[in-house]
């Protein structure tokens, strides 16, 4: 293998892929990360066997060829460089990465023995990486970051016609979001938020390819893919749109950041269980925190209030994640009786993106 | 006590003084900051006995009096606010911090109760903050970070004409600096190199007044000063002194930031050892790095060199942390021979300073 490639893209490739391959493993073939030049360019692979990175790059390919190498230092090497062209060639037992001036040579790792990096279950569908992500975001803030019970850590992917649903929930909030797409085959998948880190990382304005099967999701754009094993748990798709209807006790319309902000003004006076209580009044919502310790707090926020002047309790940081997925629009608050959750909703956005954002309210002692 | 005044102002100031303070404490008195409004405008103040802050910031007050508030969230309540201006009044035995929508109620801590933030000892003399700053970062940068041996973690700042001389070691490398100032008195002091964090906090383009005693040293400007109490350990000033004179066998001068960055891309190959070799050859150095599993690297840097062709080999990131105080600059390696430490030197810069870095070889097996 013989090729000469522009260091800054090699650098960004080696690094996405060196970043999910596990460092730390018995075998370092497990941290190898796999090289192919032919007349098309290179491609960097790798995979931890959940997870699973290709990218192509353009390179002048001198000898076709494969190897494998441990990709963080071949990354770390890669990044460090000033020189705007690098080479890199097999010699031996080793791969140089030469420049002008510097030559670094890397023991190439057995190839033969690598498991492999997996290949792209069949296509489900497209959507502009853009709106994925922006629907993605608001959904996987929904999930519990503790992974004893693998189901609230997963967002439900379900394509119905034109649209794709996503689904995710913790128990105490639940994020349901709706997005165009044009389908091509079916997704019913339960993927794991970590597929959130692989989308923020996606080229912007491109359009990306969702591909699964039982076992996996992908997803796909001109240079590259990358995919995830899914997750077995079956999701409680039934309860979970039940939940979605709400019988209004009531509304409250206000500015998704003004009342963010006070949330957020609140939340040092959230006392021991974090909590903020909202008061509706007849044209403002008053934002109450009290802690025995740090004092108290009250303010007051302009809103558009219908129905009864009701009095609950949340987690401050549960509704501060709930705002932030309306950000920069107004959001209806639809508040329901006793303990039963309250939805935040606002109409569609420009992007097509349906959202509606549960947070169960705390039972209170008065 | 009761001020109106600018609540950028006041947040800013409110921070600096929380960020000095232990925040778990079993008496939080000891977590409190001191409010105290009068006709010439508002202080914040605290201490933690070791360390200690004053600010003064201009207010509208409309009652004198002093208060003591617990930090943190007294600094969290103000930089969360939008509204620019921001009113502070003790109502009965809470402080309220009142804008247009919104009131704020912190207890007040008991004030008689507080030990006292100290007051400035003697003057020692003045010097632009900006020169103090650039002259204690490379010398800070030579101290131990592990406090078992006091004196290895402190920085020896001495008045002696019209410079003053600043010195650091961790034994294994040694930061020598002067600086032009305007003395005023003497200066004699090992000061914690926790006073970096104040000086890096400094406003620029300003004269601060050092001000030494036997037990602290402070450093005021127009609106505030810090104070830090000084390490009481004797410093080994004869030895150090020793060490600035080498003899030398070989003499290399090369572009700082050239050779910082071959020694970087180095950093990954220097093995077990964090350790990089330096060849000087006829018109330059090669950086070789060798490590059992990476494997190796090697590059050139451009150099002007004398003296004898001798291989050194040092830890990569003491290199590192010496180069990058002559970042910019030409730097000149004087060489000694064996285990004798290399000196890092330069002209005076523009500001004055003048720096020497000594960087301890290592013992290595041929």
């Amino acid at each position: 293998m013989d090729l000469t490639a522009t260091t800054a893209d090699l650098a960004a490739a080696a690094t996405e892929v060196a970043r999910l391959l596990p460092t730390r493993v018995l075998d370092p073939v497990l941290a190898g990360l796999v090289l192919r030049a032919d007349g098309t360019g290179v491609e960097l692979a790798g995979s931890d066997r959940e997870r699973a990175v290709r990218l192509h790059r353009p390179a002048t390919t001198h000898t076709d060829g494969a190897a494998l190498v441990p990709a963080k230092p071949f990354a770390d090497t890669l990044r460090g460089l000033d020189d705007p062209r690098v080479r890199l060639v097999v010699e031996g037992s080793r791969l140089a990465i030469r420049t002008t001036t510097a030559r670094f040579a890397l023991p190439l790792l057995d190839l033969a023995t690598h498991p492999g990096v997996p290949g792209l279950p069949p296509k489900a569908g497209e959507i502009p990486s853009d709106v994925l992500e922006a629907a993605l975001v608001p959904v996987a803030s929904a999930t519990s970051k503790d992974d004893v019970l693998p189901i609230f850590t997963g967002i439900r992917m379900t394509g119905s016609g034109d649209r794709v649903e996503l689904i995710a929930t913790d128990r105490y909030r639940m994020a349901y979001a709706t997005v165009p797409w044009s389908p091509e085959g079916s997704l019913n998948v339960l993927a794991p938020a970590a597929l959130m880190a692989d989308v923020s990382r996606l080229p912007q304005h491109t359009v990306v390819t969702i591909h699964a099967d039982e076992d996996r999701i992908a997803l796909s754009w001109p240079g590259g893919s990358v995919s995830t094993a899914l997750l077995a748990a079956p999701f409680p798709d039934e309860r979970a749109r039940t939940l979605l209807e709400a019988i209004i006790d009531s509304t409250v319309v206000v500015e998704a950041d003004a009342l963010a902000g006070a949330v957020r003004r609140a939340t040092p006076y959230s006392g021991p269980h974090g909590s903020v209580t909202l008061h509706v009044e007849d044209s403002e919502l008053r934002v109450r925190g009290s802690d025995p310790q740090t004092g108290e707090s009250e303010e007051s926020v302009k809103a558009t209030t219908e129905g009864n002047r009701v009095t609950k309790t949340f987690q401050a940081r549960y509704l501060a994640d709930a705002l932030k997925a309306f950000s920069g629009r107004r959001v209806e608050l639809r508040i329901q009786d006793g303990l039963r959750s309250t939805v935040l909703t606002a109409p569609a956005a420009d992007d097509g993106i349906e959202l509606k954002y549960l947070v169960v309210p705390l039972r209170t002692v008065h």
